[in-house]
């Protein structure tokens, strides 16, 4: 995964102080794993069609997922519907719905593929994918004039926010899972950062890289360990203090903490 | 404006049961100024442009608003950046922030023009507007990579919620003014419901064709009047109590709030 800023800095934007020791373990979920994150922490997305003079359409769609695959209910008489209808390429793109102040914090990503219709199991499968994400779907899913579509994804972007983005195949999304410890560890941060602040600070120090660290704050918890906003007398900064081995659900962060505090503390 | 089922009705949603008297006066906001309030409710949305193979690429994307029109701020070097600047076909879906339990009920609009770069005193003005929306966009929008674009609106699509829906030209839009309303009307519509059940029931009954209602409850306010759910011994609808003329801010609510409650009790 590759940090990158894609734009030409000039100059005067606030710099970001390196580490001055190595970062024990700096493992991060990978692009293909931070869009399944993404797009499994919503139901509403935008979706890109062609109408049939070629232009681009943008517009507001529910989704469900089946093995990642974005799943679309729409009307055959909307403007998406008649347009997947006459050219079934497409886009979607999935917001998550955290709310920075600054909306280009966002996590967000595009898929892009085909929508294909299924048929069979297969089309249990994906009514089944979107009634569970969308309960609404129930009073329409099976009108005349509603059809199910599925994104047959081939191209990813991930964008993480500032300075986190990559993209990624439509294979490697599919083989991908979403985070298991992520999208539930928002009650585990405020503990971490109300109850055990030494312990954060120790492990941007010993860990993280960042031995003149005066604080540290919890950003975010994933199966592979945890995001670290460190105070130093150079400024802000950002690193991770990564457990011994990833873990397999919320259930788990503490002990991953706990060991993470020991290993800080004895370094 | 037209109201609009636009799909085949099975036959087993619940129905909806008509007036029985004549509603006063049921004028509600235009497509297009639906459409510029929805526009003016946010600053994210979703962008479809034409990648270099013409297939369709949906991306988040911050703006502001000139005159109506959409004014992004992109990389040059992000896809969408890249594709604008090979082909400016674009549009943008905008979804109005309120979160309804059931998201097919947002009000959201689609945009579709032609994206165009300013210069002179529109790039000002466009520079501007995007600033006053999206404030961290200071830190970016000098960077020699970032190009501001307008979208010249062509051709606008709105959907209010279930049922609502209509089309309008980029002109009409353009010409509209978003609802001086609708957008600071929570309060006063909390206080309507919380302590003037009465006086929308009575309103209900004489002015919004159902003498038969037994309660209402107000569920919008907007420049023209109110949107009331009646509740009916047929079932629930949905009607209108409009003010003898338009109101120009959410100051004229309460006197017009009290002239419907005096019209709807002379009746």
């Amino acid at each position: 995964m590759a940090d990158l800023r894609d734009h030409g800095d000039p100059g005067d934007a606030p710099s970001i102080p390196p580490p001055t020791a190595p970062v024990s373990d700096a493992t991060r979920p990978s692009a293909a794993e931070e869009a399944r994150t993404i797009a499994a922490s919503t139901n509403t997305a935008t979706l890109a069609t062609l109408t049939s003079d070629g232009d681009p359409w943008a517009s507001f769609v529910t989704y469900g997922l089946h093995e990642g695959a974005p799943v679309l209910c729409v009307s055959n008489l909307a403007e998406h519907g008649r347009n997947l209808a006459g050219d079934q390429r497409a886009s979607i793109a999935i917001v998550a719905p955290e709310t920075p102040d600054d909306p280009l914090a966002s996590g967000r990503i595009t898929l892009a593929g085909v929508a294909v219709r299924p048929t069979g199991a297969a089309l249990d499968a994906a009514r089944q994918a979107h009634l569970d994400a969308v309960p609404a779907a129930k009073y329409y899913i099976d009108y005349s004039d509603f059809t199910l579509w599925v994104l047959d994804v081939q191209r990813v972007r991930w964008v993480g926010g500032y300075g986190r983005m990559d993209s990624t195949t439509g294979a490697q999304y599919t083989a991908a899972a979403p985070d298991p410890v992520a999208p539930h560890s928002a009650g585990a941060i405020a503990h971490l950062n109300a109850d055990h602040a030494d312990a954060l600070t120790a492990m941007a120090r010993a860990l993280g890289g960042y031995p003149d660290a005066t604080a540290a704050t919890c950003t975010g918890a994933d199966r592979y360990g945890l995001d670290l906003r460190v105070d130093t007398p150079r400024g802000i900064a950002y690193t991770r203090a990564g457990y011994l081995k990833p873990i397999d659900g919320i259930g788990e962060l503490r002990a991953a903490a706990v060991e993470l505090t020991r290993r800080a503390q004895r370094g």
